[in-house]
Parts: C-alpha cells; sequence; structure tokens
C-alpha cells in the first residue's frame, strides 16, 4: 500500500509500504478515506534530522472498517469510524478518568505502527480507539467529522482546561487551525467573549465566523497589552495557548487575569517557563497539554452531525496521497491553514 | 509602641515606632493580642539587603479592636477579631470571586503600614478585612485562631488549588508549618491518603496527627521516586508544593500522577520552571499563590472553633516582643516550628 514517510526537515514521501495487516485479536484494520496533516506534523518537518528509514506519519484519520479481531465486537467490516490521534483502550483506570493520553494500553500513530496519511491503518486496542459514524463515507460531513480526530478535540481540550463556560473572558493565542478550532469550542461552551491573537486576516475572519468577538493582531508583549486595554486593564480569565512557542505561552501569561488560567495545547517547543513571583502572586495556573481525544468525541459529535458546528472549515484544501508532501509544504509556507487528505 | 523591625539578614529589632492611629473612616486600630513569625519571614531573615530604616513585619495576627473609623460598622471596641495576611475591601470582584489577595483596594502589612509582630496596628479596610472572633481573648483556641490568619489558610489553600477531595492522593512537600497545615487542610477535605515529605521527625509525627498516611524522608528525585514506589507507579493526583524552592518544585512535578496538579503555596524563590514536553504530555497543571485568606476563614472557623481541627498545634514556641529576634533565630536553625508571639 502506499504511505507518507518523513526522512528528514523538508523531506516527506509517499511510497509503497507492507500492507497495514491483522495483528492481534484487539486489532481492527481501517481503510482510511479521510486523513489530514497537523500543525504539529510540522515541528518534524522544520527540524527533524535525516532518518535512513523514514517515519511513518499521520495521526488524523477516519475511514471504513475492513476486518476486525476476534476481541472486537462494537464494529464490523463496512463500518464508517473515526480515531483519536492516540489510540487507547478506554477501560483502564486513566481512561475511565477521561485521560486516554496516559492509556495503559495506548500509545501514538505512525513511529512502528501505521499513520493516518496512508491507504490503511492496523488499529491496536480499535473497541476502545474508535467511535463508530452513522453518517455516509462521502457526506459532506466528513472534514467536521475528521476534526474530531485531533483538532477540535484539541480545541475543545484547550477550553475545558481554561475553565471555559458561560461568563468567561477568553484569549486565544494563535490563528492556527488549533487556534480557530479554540475560538469555535470556547464559544461552544457559552464562553462570554472571545479575544483571538493573530494576524492573518483570512485565518482571523474565519475566527469571527467560528465566534471570536475581538481580533488581537498585535503579537508578543505588545499583544498583551493589547488584551488588557480591551478588558479593563485585567485580561481575560482563560488564555487558551495554541501555538507551542515560548514567545506565546509569555504573551498567554501575560494576557491572562489575576485568579485566571493559561490552558496550553501548543506541543511545547520550549523546556523552561518563566513562573517565578510575579506570577505566582497572580494566583494564576497553567494547565494543558495534549488532548484525550476520545474523552470528547462522544459529547461533540452531536453538534456536529445536528449542524450547529462546523469546525471542518478549518480545512482549506484537499490533496490526494501523491499531493502530502506539496500540502506539507503549503502549510509551512503559510499557504494553506490546514490540508485534508483523500488517499 | 513597640514593634519589630528588620534592617537586613540576621538583622531584627523590636524598637519604639509612632503609635498606631486611625487615619482613614474605613480603618480600624487593632492592639494585637497574639502575632506570629512566618516561614516566608525567614526568606529576607536569609538574604535581605542592609536597610537604612528597617522594615515593619508581621502580616499574622488577632488582637482587640480599640477604635473603628466612620465607615465601619461591624465592629465595636473590645471585639476580637482575626487579620487575615492581606487586607482587602471583601466587595470588589476580585473579592466577590474569593481572590482577596488580588483586590482593588488592598494590600499587605508592613512596608509603610504597622506590622503585626508589634503591639497595634492600624488596619485599612477593616469593615471588609477583619474577622470577629466569639471567643473569650485568652482562650486556648487563640493560637488555632490565630492560623487562619496565614498559615492554615494557606495550607487550605494548597489543598483547594489542588482539587484535594475524597478519593484525591495526595503528596505535601515540606515538613514547615505550611507544609503540615497542608496535610491538615487535605485530610479536612477528605484525602484518601496523603502522603508527607518531610525528614525531621518530631515534624512528620505532627504531620502524622494531622492525617499523613505516609512519611517519605527521602528528598528530591529520590523521594518522587518513593512516592510512585509508594502509589503503584503512578505518583498522587495533587502534589502541595509548600516549600518555595526549584528543587522543591521539581519533585512535586515528579511525584505527581498523570492528569494531576501541582499546587504551590510556597513563595517561589525561583524564576523559571522546567516544564516542557514530557510535563506537558502528561497533562500536570501546576496551581497555587498566595492564598485568600479572608475568603476561606468563615468556612475553616467553625471546625476550629468547635475543636474538630487544632490546627494551632504548628506553634511549638510562644515569645513576648522582646523574644521576636530569637525567634526568627530558632525558626531559621529550625528549632522551632513556628513561633507565637504574645505582645
Amino acid at each position: 500500500m502506499r504511505a507518507t514517510l518523513m526522512y528528514g526537515a523538508g523531506d516527506v514521501r509517499v511510497e509503497d509500504v507492507p500492507d497495514a495487516t491483522m495483528r492481534e485479536p484487539t486489532d481492527a484494520l481501517v481503510r482510511v478515506t479521510a486523513g489530514a496533516i497537523c500543525g504539529s506534523d510540522l515541528w518534524p518537518y522544520r527540524t527533524m534530522p535525516h532518518e535512513e528509514h523514514g517515519r511513518r506519519m499521520g495521526h488524523e484519520f477516519l475511514g471504513v472498517v475492513e476486518e476486525v479481531g476476534a476481541e472486537v465486537s462494537s464494529f464490523t467490516p463496512g463500518d464508517l469510524v473515526v480515531a483519536p490521534f492516540v489510540w487507547a483502550d478506554n477501560t483502564c483506570d486513566f481512561c475511565r478518568e477521561g485521560l486516554h493520553t496516559s492509556c495503559r494500553h495506548g500509545g501514538r500513530w505512525g513511529f512502528d505502527l501505521d499513520g493516518g496519511q496512508g491507504e490503511a491503518v492496523r488499529v491496536p486496542q480499535a473497541q476502545g480507539t474508535l467511535v463508530k459514524l452513522t453518517v455516509a463515507e462521502d457526506a459532506a460531513l466528513i472534514p467536521s467529522l475528521l476534526t474530531l480526530s485531533d483538532v477540535f478535540s484539541t480545541g475543545h481540550h484547550a477550553a475545558v482546561c481554561g475553565r471555559v463556560g458561560p461568563r468567561t473572558t477568553v484569549t486565544v493565542v494563535g490563528d492556527g487551525a488549533v487556534g480557530l478550532s479554540a475560538v469555535l469550542a470556547a464559544r461552544r461552551l457559552g464562553a462570554e467573549r472571545i479575544l483571538l491573537m493573530g494576524h492573518h486576516p483570512e485565518r482571523t475572519q474565519l475566527g469571527r465566523r467560528f465566534g471570536a468577538t475581538d481580533v488581537v493582531a498585535e503579537r508578543g508583549r505588545e499583544g498583551a497589552e493589547r488584551v488588557r486595554e480591551l478588558t479593563g486593564g485585567d485580561g481575560t480569565h482563560a488564555v487558551l495557548e495554541c501555538v507551542g512557542t515560548l514567545e506565546a505561552l509569555e504573551t498567554a501569561v501575560g494576557a491572562v487575569r489575576d485568579g485566571g488560567v493559561v490552558s496550553r495545547v501548543g506541543a511545547p517547543q520550549y523546556t523552561e517557563v518563566p513562573l517565578g513571583w510575579n506570577v505566582f502572586m497572580r494566583n494564576i495556573a497553567i494547565s494543558g497539554g495534549p488532548a484525550p481525544a476520545r474523552a470528547y468525541i462522544e459529547e461533540l459529535l452531536p453538534d456536529v452531525i445536528e449542524g450547529r458546528i462546523e469546525p471542518g472549515l478549518v480545512f482549506d484544501r484537499t490533496v490526494g496521497l501523491d499531493g502530502v508532501p506539496d500540502g506539507y509544504r503549503a502549510m509551512a509556507d503559510r499557504e494553506a491553514l490546514k490540508v485534508l487528505v483523500r488517499p
């Protein structure tokens, strides 16, 4: 079968690989009908040292079940399913607490497993990992359903960890696909006011459509000051940090209200965070991490199916498998916001 | 009147100062009947550069109201009152949210104001700041009531910010008065298991009396490993960091369970915190800060008055005003856990 491999920074190839095959009775085999390139894929795309055998890529996908193991009872061949970006048994104590990213029998796609940017995937712990979708494979809903795999679930996680609810004021740092998803998630949870920090007009425009009440184009310290100006000098109750750089995190700390939360979902490209006396004295909390998407899909699904939200609008380009390398380039060059892959 | 001043590291003096006097109609004048030396006073005691005019000390006190301003209606001369370690109007939006430490019209004792390690204090925003105590001035409850001013409220804040409740497992880092108070607070909130990290047997013994189920004498990385060993490899849901050093915070991060909270109430003696990829991937939150004691006193008071908890056991020495300098020395030398001052 064909699948995407990354061999190093800027070096993405679509190649023939061994067919995905069943190994364990807990596996399912899924033919991928929609995959995606993630903003987090761009970090290795920019910095990964050369690897001789390459690394299988893609952790967002939905598709059709082709085969199930003896211990998988919830799915049958032909079912349309979405996979969260980590696989998990959905039964261990961490999963029962909703922290599927720390599942005792879970893991990540790619590396030694199949990736979602390919024709098919062997899904471990399929019974716990997959969620059945009751729509046709070519439904117009597919892009939005695909976002449950990662990007919209990640925006939702940012909002949940930021304790967003009615009467919460929110700043979202970053107008990438995750930031825009965080805007939509905050809006869905009833946030009173949502300030989107971003300076790409075509992106912040979608942000407004998703529910941003204000757009702050200034960056860094100036951006944080602007958020304070717009909020009577105080900053917002929650700041959702959707970039992952130290500058974005510092901006978030500068924009948060005393007693508030900086919720981070951008994969950190830093090791140390300035959290000394001044941050302490303001009783500011730092939360967040990778989203336990599996914990959220059932809650978010009805709003997608019934059309109350359309998170799939973050996809502004669709490619076939052969177009994946150029999709990486387009996202890295900020030519595309997020690329959907139709293998 | 007599009051305590710090002139620099190791240089604490009790001197004649101008009498505390009323200035604003929102003031009250309180004759201090019980004050305390705080662990946080030891930071300047160890490091403060020489200051020619000295700094007024003490932020924990209770006493008798001697005079009230025209705008203070809740108190009359003769009332016994306790003061939280920051003063606050108790009416602004931050106070209404329970964050009195960020009050829009509040501040800290000492510096330009009177301190609690003296004969009397002018209390700004007295109506909002003070809480009336319905016990006699010489009651055996006084030490416990005094802890509401700071140390026990701070332990409670650590537990609240650590989301401690029934079925929570908790590690407390530090066997100082704040750490022991955090143990008691966690126990009061129903924590299932409380691991106290400390290596002073006379202190950890009080910790056990307060509710610690386990004592971990190892420190740093070894201590965190021991906590993991004792919890099936996972660490605890909450870690209450009651020291303030970088080592203590790193230990806390090492001892916390995935998805858990490190709640810090030790005044940070660091500026940067290692919160990179590994911490992010575990969905660990950092919370805490200075305790809004005023927000907690009414909740904690009945348990003290009715004898269900005895947080005053952290005081193991009582001095008069003249004994304050030696009280600092004794605490710095770990000869005393916490010193009560009877002016």
